[in-house]
C-alpha cells in the first residue's frame, strides 16, 4: 500500500475537486491520505486535520515558515516524518518547493530542485526539466537538470542513454540568451549526450529525451503549449459548429479528437515531480480536477513503486560528484 | 507604388522561393526588389545584384561588418538611402537587427527595437512584443516594448487605449522571474493600460491588446504556438486516417480545419515589424515559403502605408521622453 498526502486546499478548485479525486484513486494498492481543515466530507479517506491555509498570491518562504500548520506543510512533513510515501499538492508552486526544500530537503549534491514534466510526443515521450520550480536559475543549475532528466529519463521512462537538448531560440549553438550560451558549453562537457538547442516548435515532435530549460521558460512553453491545445481544439469544435457539413463531420471525428485531446490533456499527466529531493514531491496543476489530482496520485504512486528518489540518489552522487557543493543561493 | 527590399539570400528556402515570392506580390501597388546574386530567375522583379551572402551561423554583428556587399546589408541600406520604402528578410535575425541600428538607425529615445507580431486570436487580435530580437533584456526595455506595442496597437490595429498585460509564470504580481518581476512594478506607473502578468496559455485567447515579454521568451512562446498548431493539425490528421468514419469526419471537417490552419498559420501574417528603427523592417520566418515571403512583403508594404515609423515617432518621443537617453548596451 502506498500512501500518498495530498494537500486538500491547494489549488483553484480546492477543497472539494481534490477531495474527489482523493477518493476516486483510492484502491488496495494506493492510500492518499488528505491533509485538510474538520469538515471534509471525504468518506473513507483518512483525513488529517489542519488549522492554516497557504494561498496563491502568499510569498512562499515566509509563508511556509509561518504557517506550520497549513495544509501543505503538515502533508510535506508527512514524507519528511516517513508518514506517507510521497505528497501532491496542486498548491503554490513556490510554497511547495519551499516547504521541500525546508523539510524533505535535498539529495546529496543537488543545487535545486527542478519539475519533470513528462510531455507525450509524436515519437514517444519527452521530459522537460524545468517547468516551474526555479524562475531564474544559472548555467550550472540547467547543466544539473539535464543530469536529473537523463537519470529519470533512464531509470523511469526506459531510455538508453537518452538524448538531451537546450530549449533556446536557434538550433545553432550561437543562438541564446546569456543563460543558454553559457549554459550550451558547459553541456557540451558534461558527459552527457547533448544533441545542441532545440526550439519551441519541436516541443511535441520529440526531439529529444530530455529537454532542458530554466523554470522561468520551461513554464512558459509549457503553458503556451497546453493553452495552444485547448483554444485550437475549442476553435476546431467552433467552426465545425457553423455548418451543418461541419456538424456531421465533427460527429464523426469525435472519437479521434477525444482521443487526441486525451492524450495532451495536461489532466492526463497530472502533474510533475520535484526531482533532487530526498522524497517524493508531485507537483500538480493549479486548475486540477479530480481527473487531474486522481492522476497525479498516480504519478506519484508510480515514482514510489519505480524508487525515483533512490535511483536519482545512487547516480547524482556518481555523475554530479564535481558539483556536489551545494550553493548558497537556493530558494531557501 | 510602395518599393520593398528584398533578401533573396535569406531563409531556409533561399533563393528559389523568396523570388517566387516576390514575382508572385509584385502587383500595380507593390513593387518588390530583390537583393542577390547575379543569375536569379526574377523575370520582371528588378534585381540589384550583391556579392556576398550572411548566414544563419554567422556572428551576426561581425557579418554586418564585415559582409558589406551582402544581400541582407543592402536590402537594408536601400531603406537607409531611400532606394525602398521597407525591407523584408528572412535570414539571421541577429544580422538583420545588427544591420537595421547601423543603417536605418533608432528613432528618437528607443533604446532597443523589437519584433512586433500580429497574433490571431479568440477575440480579435494580440501583438506579441518582443518576439525575438533582444535575446537579453532589462525591464525598461520591456516598459518600452509596452510603449511601442501599446501605440502600434492604437494607430495600426485601431484599438483604442490597448490594454498591456506582461507575459509571466502567474498572473500574481510576485510570480515571476527577476527581469518581470521589477518590469512588472514599472509597467504600473508608465502610463499605459497595464492590466497585470498573464500565462502562456492565453495567447490565443486574446486577454490583452498587448503581450509584452524578453526576446527570448516571446520567441521561444510563438514557437512554441506555432509548432503545437502544426503538430497537433498533423496529429488529427493521422487519428483521422487510421479509420474510415475517421477518413469520411476528415472529409467534411477539411474546409473548417483548412480555414483554422490558415488563420494560425504563421505564413499566414508573414513575419513581423521590428520596431522602433528609422525605416520599414519586417523579420520573416525562417522557413519561409514563397506565399510567407509574399505576405511578409504585403505586411511591409501595409506598414508603409499606415505610416508605422511616422506614427511611432510622433508618439514615442511624447510617450517615452523621460526615458529618452540611449544607453550604451544595444548590439552595436
Amino acid at each position: 500500500m502506498i500512501r500518498v498526502a495530498v494537500d486538500a486546499l491547494g489549488g483553484d478548485r480546492a477543497p472539494d475537486e481534490i477531495v474527489q479525486g482523493a477518493l476516486d484513486v483510492r484502491s488496495d494498492a494506493i492510500e492518499p491520505i488528505l491533509f485538510g481543515p474538520a469538515g471534509l466530507d471525504a468518506h473513507r479517506v483518512r483525513v488529517v486535520e489542519t488549522t492554516e491555509s497557504i494561498d496563491m498570491d502568499d510569498h512562499a518562504v515566509e509563508a511556509v515558515r509561518a504557517k506550520v500548520d497549513s495544509s501543505l506543510v503538515r502533508a510535506v512533513r508527512a514524507v519528511a516524518d516517513g508518514e506517507a510515501d510521497a505528497v501532491v499538492s496542486a498548491g503554490n508552486t513556490g510554497a511547495m518547493l519551499a516547504a521541500s526544500l525546508l523539510h524533505i530537503r535535498r539529495l546529496p549534491g543537488v543545487h535545486r530542485p527542478g519539475i519533470a514534466i513528462v510531455i507525450p510526443t509524436k515519437r514517444d515521450r519527452s521530459v522537460l526539466i524545468d517547468a516551474g520550480a526555479n524562475a531564474d536559475a544559472r548555467p550550472e543549475h540547467l547543466v544539473q537538470f539535464a543530469h536529473m532528466g537523463s537519470v529519470f529519463a533512464e531509470e523511469i521512462l526506459g531510455v538508453a542513454r537518452p538524448s538531451v537538448r537546450l530549449l533556446s531560440i536557434g538550433e545553432e549553438p550561437e543562438k541564446g540568451n546569456q543563460l543558454t550560451l553559457e549554459a550550451h558549453e558547459l553541456l557540451r562537457t558534461a558527459g552527457l549526450r547533448f544533441e545542441g538547442n532545440t526550439e519551441g516548435r519541436t516541443l511535441l515532435e520529440g526531439d529529444a529525451d530530455v529537454i532542458v530549460t530554466d523554470g522561468f521558460t520551461g513554464n512558459v512553453a509549457l503553458k503556451t503549449l497546453e493553452g495552444t491545445v485547448k483554444s485550437l481544439l475549442d476553435a476546431l469544435r467552433a467552426e465545425l459548429e457553423a455548418s451543418l457539413r461541419g456538424k456531421v463531420g465533427g460527429a464523426l471525428i469525435r472519437p479521434a479528437a477525444r482521443a487526441l485531446r486525451e492524450r495532451l490533456d495536461p489532466e492526463t499527466y497530472g502533474g510533475g515531480y520535484l526531482l533532487g529531493l530526498n522524497g517524493l514531491v508531485v507537483i500538480a496543476h493549479g486548475s486540477s480536477s479530480r481527473v487531474a489530482i486522481a492522476n497525479a496520485v498516480r504519478l506519484a504512486a508510480r515514482g514510489v513503486e519505480h524508487d525515483v528518489v533512490g535511483r536519482l540518489r545512487d547516480r547524482l552522487t556518481v555523475d554530479v560528484a564535481p558539483a556536489s557543493a551545494s550553493d548558497g543561493n537556493t530558494a531557501l
